[in-house]
């Protein structure tokens, strides 16, 4: 189909920026695709993949687009809105890719009116940052979020869905709140419980080879997500703050329960909450497809 | 090259005793293979898929094999070594492969001086358990630990290195109480670290199937152990118990620390503990290979 918006600027070439462009390409979109990025490594890696048509170092390079696609970490997002506000053209659309939606979502209600908004969240990500590590089909079968804003036209919303919709995802609706609410539980608190294993683990390891040796697929899959880009889960955690505390107080009264239970080898309990666990995880995919 | 020991007897066809018969098999290897246990509709299939040549619901059945692999959980592996003791023929080579290491060599200490015996753990697994989940190749390219016994002598620790081998194993030597320490660590620490997040997320969501829907994949890498079998896993915890407890008390420690400084927004220290986490994970393999 013909797109209504012929030219796309996406604002971060890292893993998600570089495979939404990978991932229109591959679908030979007609859009004009602007790469702007302050690192010019990724701008001539993204140029030479032909990932994108024109490479810019600068956000002012998005006055030519009517997507205007914001990739970066959250706070980055959050600095680049309002900078938007007097460089987009008229009637422009800025489609944010962040992990939270409510700070996100209030930074694009205070844009001017001549142009409009969507918050979005592709459910979807791997361990790896970057250019390099994106992938044309990182997005396909994935959920996309979708969350309107007071910015948010009817043609605003079917132009945020038709492009999520055309890199493959299945888009599901959700305001900003219940968003940060439900990837709280189910993303931020199981990265914050990874990484603190991760080190507990090298604490107890210390430089000892042989432990991590011994690690098998169990310790590999149960930490992969702690190996994520530390600056993108900071800003995640820092614009979820609420809901990451209140979830990790929950976590680990429940962990210290679970403690208890080990330490007075309560088999009847331990056996219940092991048996819950086990019967809430097994409806789900083994495993996420990278 | 041929078998030193002709017969093999196989105590408890699941995951793991039934992906050794098939293992075996794939290889050819000439060894007559008994399996043993109770319920008949797993000796029916193991026989059917021509895993085993002889099925038997008794222990009894194992006092014609030179080597007897015991492989149900670990305080079923207790049970049956003192029952072992009057039924194995002279000579006979109990092999474990259970998943903690000291109650069961302690146990394997106290059988007649007419046996030998090695202590063994496989570090592979999926957390699918039953014959039906068992495969040829879940032991290649994974480490296999042996553990020797006062019931260990030259000749058993070869013949279980060479079984080990002849999977596809890597035999790696621990003590007992090295191996319980490290895999506290590395498998059953990332186990109840994963559970509690499964009743975590389970009890946030209630009956809203929308969180699940929501749920991508870092949940669930994060938390494939926790559909564990339940029984497998209390028994691992209860028999290695200290140490377990010893690494709860560190993690619950820490992740009180990370609740702090993410209440306190100390975005320095917070930086630091997550770059710390995420250094530290990145030289492993991405995923597991189930």
């Amino acid at each position: 189909m013909s797109s209504p918006f012929p030219t796309l600027a996406i604002v971060g070439l890292g893993l998600m920026g570089g495979s939404l462009a990978l991932a229109l390409r591959h679908d030979r979109s007609p859009q004009k695709i602007i790469g702007i990025t302050r690192a010019r490594a990724t701008l001539d890696a993204a140029l030479a993949r032909g990932a994108i048509d024109v490479a810019s170092d600068t956000l002012d390079a998005a006055r030519d687009a009517e997507i205007i696609a914001l990739c970066a970490p959250v706070r980055t997002i959050l600095a680049q809105i309002p900078q938007l506000a007097d460089i987009a053209r008229d009637g422009a659309l800025l489609l944010d890719m962040g992990s939270t939606k409510r700070a996100i979502v209030q930074a694009m209600n205070a844009l001017p009116e001549r142009l409009t908004a969507v918050g979005g969240h592709p459910m979807c990500g791997k361990e790896v940052a970057g250019f390099d590590a994106a992938a044309a089909d990182l997005y396909r079968d994935q959920i996309f979020v979708l969350t309107r804003t007071e910015r948010t036209t009817a043609r605003a919303f079917d132009a945020a869905r038709a492009l999520a919709q055309r890199i493959g995802s299945r888009v599901v609706e959700l305001d900003a709140a219940r968003h940060d609410e439900i990837v709280a539980a189910v993303s931020h608190l199981p990265y914050v419980v990874a990484a603190n294993l991760v080190n507990t683990v090298g604490a107890f390891a210390q430089n000892d080879a042989q432990v991590w040796d011994i690690a098998a697929g169990g310790f590999r899959d149960t930490t992969r997500v702690a190996a994520s880009d530390a600056t993108m889960m900071l800003d995640i955690l820092l614009t979820n703050r609420e809901n990451v505390a209140n979830l990790m107080r929950a976590y680990a009264r429940r962990f210290d329960v679970l403690a208890d239970l080990l330490n007075a080898q309560d088999e009847q309990a331990l056996r219940e909450t092991l048996t819950r666990a086990a019967e809430t995880r097994r409806p789900f995919k083994r495993q996420s497809k990278f």
